[in-house]
């Protein structure tokens, strides 16, 4: 219980504090981080020793050797007006001249497009051209006061992640560039460099891919700053070579708009179009095909292959269908909340799963005016729960250790919570936690290809458009329910499986969360009206079921009992009907409930719909029967301990099994409880910064008191 | 000064004391109302008798007589989920049976249509039938879980208004029955009954009529509360007879789809149809053509032709093209505010406009536990600042005034305010007021043939999702400005007017006021652009110049200098400058601004832009250069003093005009000025119910300090 599953930071010039801090840490592995390097002494002192390896950036000879196989990303240009016939576009205007390069080795008439914006046009090749010298583009016969874009394609000639450690730590070193194994030259490099680097690292016991090929997309402004980022974007696998191979395989040839849309790229959050997902498949075959080339090699050094989620993870998308195919033996991920934390759990096809923690040991967080441990406690408390519904196997933090050390509060705090993971581990021995008798099914139009990632524009950040529903994630992430990501094609094609209980669809209008125009596809909702019909659950959060079509917004009014006002109906009069909160779902709530940014002019359509909760005239909260089955709207839903109570109840409401609400249920919100029956042991535990009393309830009925010191928690058998 | 431009409503069994009330309010004329009769002896007092005068409603025995030539509309059924293959729809489920019947004289198979609402088809007759003992429609072969609806023509056994006047003061006598003058024995009839009728009302100086032919849309539920309203509706304008005449005239066939409207019912909210438009041009041209007939016979009795605007207009559009034909002397409307007010004023084609001021002398208002002097000066308050920029030339009320008379302190009131009005029309002398050296334009779908009343639903009411807009027209009913109200297709026909210095774009997404897919016409934006490019003033508000298209929500985000995120481009960072508010738009603003239900999730796109608020990381207030030209964008506005001088400011900034805005303005927000110079006159009036304080500065740059009591006036020599 003192020593194991927890991979330390380590560095240079400090070994006798590092070998103390492994000791209370209880580490049994060392990693080294961009930046720092394992003295020899600690390797000795860890069980295993991870390296960091970077694939396609590092080696700047390579990499100036074979300018032209420098990894690519299409951009588009600012718009600009036109006022005059004639109008030039500063393509790299209000980017970031040390990331990006126009690449001309590969025809600009061929690769790039200019786009009349006001009218979607494609403009002819023959009415521009590209002045090299000025970085500009000429367009000639301009239609007066249209809005023109060029699509470019550029090269990286910066490594985003290395761009952003670099900024972000001061650092003065050679600017890396990445390569793209898309090329022989540098397909052949990576192969070759690889077995150069398990000879060189004969003390390596798992190599740590940060990641393998390709970055998420991520670009930098004209003064340095963060322009645009998605963390599940493709933007950065283009090139020449791999478009002239895509149109081979997949029998039809796309361009830069393909890529650009609209300045939009493919937001996630944009109803993903077939042009996009025949790319990823296509990348994803690629770069699993690669990447198995890779792990087949290190596994032959007899080292394990363990990849970073995140970085440049575009195309081994861990839900994917290629991803098994790959081999990796374990997956680490950075944990932000429960959401994230789940991100890396439910990946299947690895022998075990490792989190690193906040708060990362970069001189942002850990610096006098910053108290480390609040950070710490947060992502502890927030994943905590979530490791109870679905564990990792390790623990680790990343960074300067050498910071971390100067915090001694941080020091004993990361002790105490190592010391917790272990102990949970000792308890649940693999065992399967109890859940409610039925599953929750997220519907989106991404599925169970992107488990835990709806909603989400970047890593665990924070963003106003996306709490309101995020918080439903971060609820799941450790509530009793077994979760399944579903789309709108696995129910045209599959239906809606029997062990589902409740479907969530949740997100504003338009959006890939909610569906859009899936809901005027009669089967979608045929399917999902039988399913309530016959008892199932459906719980709708914020524009849920919207697309305007045929005299209704929210396509599934009989299921929800609510509709929304977007201003065509003002003329019919709305009548809501707000009952006495005394419902079921509403028993835990004490104050006003925190609908985050929530949604307006929801009213009330049918009679057998109760009304919860109305703020100034408008529904926040309702519920609804149709057939045998049951229906809950909200109009958001922030995380916290009240709201995940809610939901909790909500779908317990939803599913008719308020029956069993009470199995393993603790009543004080603030605590939470899971159980393990196999391993015949239960914990309880305080998500907050305060002592909490709470009961807890066996399926048997008998009640069980606990007193929970400040984010403490208590194991019990059962 | 104590006489004039009053009119009184008469009742019988009072006549000391409404004698008493002729001479404190003034008043020159003496009306009747629904429900009331003027004695003799109180006629004699009066300069004018006003009668009211129905058309279509009020003779019983020739509605019962004919009962196939009652007035219909079409209605749509509620949605019914196909739960089985033969379902069964009650048509007329949640209708207030008193009002609507079904027409089965005319063959349903012919005239209504059931909708599968899931896929928008209709369906075949030959799948439905009407049971007309259940009122029902049993449709076969439905499609499991589509939802149907039925498009009924039913007859109007009620007319509307004498409904809610019936129901709102407990009457008991029989339900008024409205007769359709498409059908011949109803024309001749109308016709011949208002000979009759002028000739038994010798005593009748001026025929009030309410209206002519057709009501606005208004329909009760089950529970004989209001189901649907919409003041500018024409549903219950329509009748077979009509239907075959507009296949005649506009050579296509409309069906009750054209009408129904997916149960949006033609909301002037939505972006007119064709078929819409075509119908109120065929309407209208039918109604003016028949009112003209009628007001030739009233002016053959030597009698003047007066109409109530309200009530049944449809068809009778004030600023519709048929409106001057129809030949009347006079409108006479209900004022409800500044923008009401404006709507009778602004009337071309008559002698002159009579205002109909609140409250309405209804139980509803005078009863013991309300005081009417409050709804009086509100009224007073708004409508006052209108009229000094357009002038109605009389007003009055209506009602019983018996219940008036139990409030001394309201007689005492309306006394002052009669004075008031009297005293402004001795001082204006028909001149024009000062206003600025620019017009300012509404730009919406519907142009100038509904000036006045975009943001509307129902005559002055407040709706939650208007009137953060409905603000902007409150605003300018009193501001120095001339306003004029342009559409799309102007722009698209004319260009944009030389005179033109600011166009107002204000309203949510996809509503006629924004404009829809107006956005994506390459001629509308070239010509806004051009116009801005040139000096000309844009103010967006809400979501202004919104259609989602090429990767734009805001179409014209180079303006406007902002955009909104509506989640497609969260990747996108947002960085919004804020500013010191030192800015000439913002001098009078010492309070935070009301922007209403405000817009969300608006950033800067433009460095030229300058951001003047930000609440919660969303832009509010922004303004930006374009060219020679300027922009604002507001997040709402609702009307305020403060909001009416933000407005102010605005126009003024927009239009490049600032170095006049100081002629006749005030400097106490709560206080504005009217000028006139032909009559060398001018007036400073205190909006608030506080005294005030304020400055008024001369076109020659003297200023003038000025004290006025609450809700006070003050008139000075030029
Ligand atoms: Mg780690
Ligand atoms: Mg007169
Ligand atoms: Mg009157």
């Amino acid at each position: 219980m003192t020593k194991g599953r927890v991979t330390l930071p380590a560095q240079e010039g400090m070994d006798e504090e590092i070998k103390k801090i492994v000791k209370r840490w209880g580490a049994d592995a060392v990693r080294d981080s961009d930046g720092t390097k394992i003295p020899d002494v600690i390797k000795k002192e860890a069980d295993k020793v991870y390296s960091k390896y970077f694939f396609t950036r590092g080696d700047q000879d390579f990499a100036k050797e074979n300018l032209d196989e420098l990894q690519h990303m299409f951009i588009m240009s600012e718009p600009v007006t036109a006022t005059e016939e004639e109008i030039t576009i500063p393509i790299l205007a209000g980017y970031f001249k040390d990331q990006l390069k126009p690449d001309t080795d590969n025809d600009p008439k061929k690769w790039w497009q200019v786009i009349d914006r006001t009218t979607g046009e494609v403009v002819s090749t023959d009415q521009w051209e590209y002045l090299e010298e000025t970085e500009e583009v000429k367009v000639t016969d301009a239609k007066l006061w249209h809005r023109y874009t060029v699509n470019v394609l550029v090269y990286q000639i910066w490594d985003p992640v290395h761009m952003y450690n670099h900024i972000t730590n001061d650092w003065t070193t050679e600017h890396q560039m990445p390569y793209d194994p898309r090329y022989p030259k540098t397909r052949h490099y990576i192969l070759e460099r690889l077995r150069t680097w398990l000879d060189e690292h004969p003390d390596t016991d798992v190599v740590r891919i940060t990641t393998f090929f390709y970055n998420f997309t991520l670009v930098f402004n004209d003064v340095r700053e963060e322009k645009y980022v998605d963390w599940f974007g493709y933007g950065a696998t283009v090139s020449p070579k791999a478009l002239e191979a895509f149109e081979k395989e997949k029998g039809y040839k796309l361009t830069a708009e393909d890529f650009v849309d609209q300045g939009y790229y493919n937001s996630p959050f944009r109803m993903p179009k077939k042009a996009f997902l025949d790319w990823i498949d296509f990348q994803s075959k690629f770069v699993s095909e690669l990447a198995k080339e890779c792990v087949d090699i290190i596994h032959s050094y007899g080292k394990e292959a363990m990849m970073f989620l995140g970085d440049h993870w575009a195309g081994t998308e861990p839900y994917g269908k290629y991803f098994k195919n790959i081999g990796l033996d374990a997956v680490v991920g950075s944990v932000g909340d429960g959401t994230t934390l789940r991100m890396i759990a439910d990946i299947p096809h690895v022998d075990y799963h490792e989190g690193r923690f906040l708060p990362y040991f970069f001189p942002d967080t850990f610096n006098e005016h910053n108290n480390p441990v609040i950070e710490a406690n947060q992502n502890w408390l927030q994943s905590r729960r979530a490791i109870l519904r679905k564990p990792i196997q390790r623990m680790g933090y990343g960074g300067y250790l050498s910071l971390a050390l100067d915090f001694p509060d941080f020091v004993d705090r990361v002790e105490e919570i190592t010391d917790e993971f272990r102990d949970m581990h000792d308890h649940v021995k693999e065992a399967d936690p109890y859940v409610a008798p039925f599953k929750v099914a997220i519907l989106n139009s991404w599925g169970g290809q992107r488990k835990w990632m709806s909603h989400h524009v970047h890593h665990a950040i924070w963003y106003k458009q996306c709490y309101s529903y995020y918080g439903i994630l971060e609820a799941l992430s450790g509530l009793p329910f077994e979760v399944e990501f579903i789309s709108f094609e696995d129910i045209k094609a599959d239906g809606i499986s029997d062990d589902i209980g409740v479907i969530i669809n949740a997100g504003e209008a338009r959006t890939s969360w909610v569906g859009d125009d899936y809901w005027k596809d009669p089967e979608v909702v045929e399917k999902i009206r039988a399913f309530v019909q016959c008892g199932g659950g459906f719980i709708g959060v914020g524009e849920p079921t919207s697309y305007e079509h045929q005299g209704a917004f929210f396509q599934l009014p009989d299921v929800l009992g609510v509709q929304k006002e977007i201003g065509f109906s003002l003329s019919k009069d709305k009548y809501n009907d707000q009952r006495t909160p005394d419902h079921f779902i509403l028993q835990d709530q004490h104050e006003a409930i925190n609908y985050g940014e929530s949604t307006r002019y929801v009213y009330q359509t049918s009679k057998s719909a109760t009304v919860l909760d109305i703020e100034a005239d408008d529904i926040k909260l309702a519920t609804n029967t149709f057939g045998d089955g049951r229906a809950v709207y909200l109009a958001g839903l922030p995380y916290s301990p009240e709201n995940a109570r809610l939901l909790k109840r909500a779908l317990y409401w939803a599913a008719s099994k308020e029956d069993v609400f009470h199995e393993w249920h603790t009543t004080n919100i603030y605590t939470e409880c899971a159980a393990y029956p196999e391993s015949g042991t239960f914990v309880v535990i305080n998500n907050a910064y305060e002592e909490q009393v709470t009961q807890v309830t066996k399926p048997n009925g008998m009640v069980i008191d606990v007193t929970l010191a400040p984010m403490g928690y208590q194991w019990f058998e059962i």
